[in-house]
């Protein structure tokens, strides 16, 4: 596969469209927080992330997103072969069919916060049934064995990345404003360890958890395989690794198209909230093709899987939210939306101190 | 003033009708979790949240509030003139303008979590425009200074208590089924530091914070006015304080309040948000009075104000966000609401593994 295949040349087009955050914009927002009517700095954290969304928008004071949408992508893996998890591939088709008919965790919360919900298949190892809220973008039916062979060619993984760029342009001219990403996929959390730790250059005991809930026994067992592919692959991956590269080599397929929805979002300044590991894996991908994809991006919640933590440190992003949980499919940055609405409404919605006509 | 006036009588009967929280409720949300299409345990804190809601209202799966309301209780305090805050006291009445003309940072944070704002006039020491969102409950025009007598007689705190409850009483009347508080009142963490001193036997410095910002000297002295007015009031209390004696004693108007409004609202098993130190310190009167109210609570974010972590802990309440904000006015309890929304709805609103034909 030559670097030269219509499907890896796009994605570096999409690369390409990707410009630094508006600094200016950033910089308004922080001298506007100063003159609103409550003591400065008060707002804390809120005011970090008004300040951030108007660089990422390059509009002061920013809008409050009105419009926000979770992209779930997913699909399976054969490193699932290596017993690196405690669920069967089936359960991937069974939750993309829950998703779909808008009774899984993510569904009950993206109706909380107003979000509309795509799930897209593009590696899911099962014929689905169409599904209004399905996109059929599938690339194979399930990626390669990380822990034998390159989990998927660089035009797959490219072919993957753009079905979520594609999703993405196609959410945001319809007027979306705010793009969650999720995934779902049975043994998804060992190649977004194994891309943690290639991108990171952490190791795999620190970057590899239970995900959704294996024994001492199986943790051992898949922290063995996230190291054997690590040393498996290294001798084909540049140092420090390219994005598409690691993809291609440890990744998923739905790892492969959340990096696509960050860089077209990115290249649209429209932001985008992650929420666990696997979405985490994603923006080290996205942000190692295009850095400036990082302004951005927006932490919603800190998962237990510890290469969550490695992951958001090397992004230098600190989540909005810590409540302890670790069940993907977008749960965690679904529920940091109204806060990042909130940002941009105190920013938006409070008068000035010369406004009211208060002095201390 | 005799125990047995009017006001005091009153709220007697309201802490009366305060009943424990069910507990079978909250067993069956605990086992429903089990049954959820998730790993177990994987939403973390919103589990607790979840079962924590059910045995609030009573009800498995509990019903997602879709009336939530901010009740903002106002007033002004005589111990400002101890020199222990930055801003004078006219700010009390420029803010509740500002609140009222949907102006201040809880307008905005209520607007994007759709709750309607009542401003609740217990004692600013000002005569304030009539406005639809203002309910005119003047007590008196501030407390008298807690650093040399009491704030209030038994009586008035008991009406100001009895105010908030009427409130309370009036909105979930009219539908509401959650209840945010929130505070407005120029000197108030003063008294909230000595109710939470006083009422969980912890030392000044432990409790006193720069509230809306005080430079070093003035928290010295804001520490030292609290440590004194312990000692002045400590003959008169009893060991332990009893919640509205302590209240008379130390608080404020707008504290007295907001004790209300939980008691009335743990009464007719509403939840309600707690905020900043200000809600915590009523918080802490009210579960004097009425221990099993504290079923009813919910942590919204923990202020910065080191005695609304005092509190909390003695409390035994968690904060939901930890946002490093400290403005009050309910800001951070409205935040919460989404969450406290959100952990309803992935109750009600998920299928269980049966249902979904999952097995592990």
């Amino acid at each position: 596969m030559s670097a030269t295949s219509a499907p890896v040349a796009a994605v570096a087009r999409l690369v390409a469209a990707v410009l630094p955050a508006d600094e200016s914009a950033g910089a308004a927002a922080r001298a506007r927080h100063e003159r609103l009517i409550k003591p400065p700095g008060s707002l804390g954290r809120l005011e970090e992330v008004g300040i951030a969304l108007a660089a990422a928008t390059g509009v002061c004071p920013p809008a409050t997103p009105e419009r926000p949408a979770l992209v779930l992508a997913a699909g399976d893996h054969g490193v699932l072969a290596q017993g690196v998890s405690a669920w069967p591939a089936e359960v991937t088709a069974l939750m993309v069919g829950e998703l779909c008919a808008g009774r899984a965790a993510a569904s009950a919360l993206a109706r909380v916060v107003g979000a509309q919900v795509t799930v897209l298949d593009v590696g899911v190892a099962a014929d689905l049934p169409r599904h209004p809220r399905l996109k059929d973008s599938k690339i194979r039916r399930g990626t390669r064995d990380l822990a034998l062979e390159p989990a998927m060619t660089l035009d797959e993984a490219a072919r993957a990345l753009l079905a979520g760029a594609g999703v993405a342009e196609q959410l945001i001219g319809a007027g979306v404003d705010l793009l969650v990403i999720g995934d779902m996929g049975i043994g998804n959390t060992t190649p977004a360890a194994c891309l943690i730790a290639a991108l990171t250059g952490r190791a795999a005991q620190d970057v590899t958890g239970p995900g959704a809930g294996i024994d001492a026994d199986g943790l051992a067992r898949k922290t063995g395989v996230v190291e054997a592919a690590l040393t498996l692959h290294r001798d084909t991956l540049a140092d420090p690794p390219a994005g598409l590269a690691a993809l291609a080599a440890l990744g998923g397929l739905e790892h492969a198209a959340l990096a696509g929805v960050i860089l077209a979002a990115a290249g649209s300044d429209v932001p985008v909230v992650l929420d666990g590991v696997s979405t985490v894996a994603a923006a080290l991908v996205a942000t190692r093709m295009a850095p400036a994809a990082g302004g951005r991006l927006f932490a919603g919640h800190r998962s237990t899987e510890p290469g969550a933590s490695v992951g958001l440190e090397a992004l230098g992003l600190a989540p909005l939210l810590e409540l302890g949980m670790r069940l993907g499919e977008g749960t965690g940055g679904l529920l940091a939306v109204p806060l990042v609405r909130a940002a941009a409404a105190a920013l938006a919605g409070m008068a000035t101190f010369e406004e009211a006509g208060i002095t201390a």
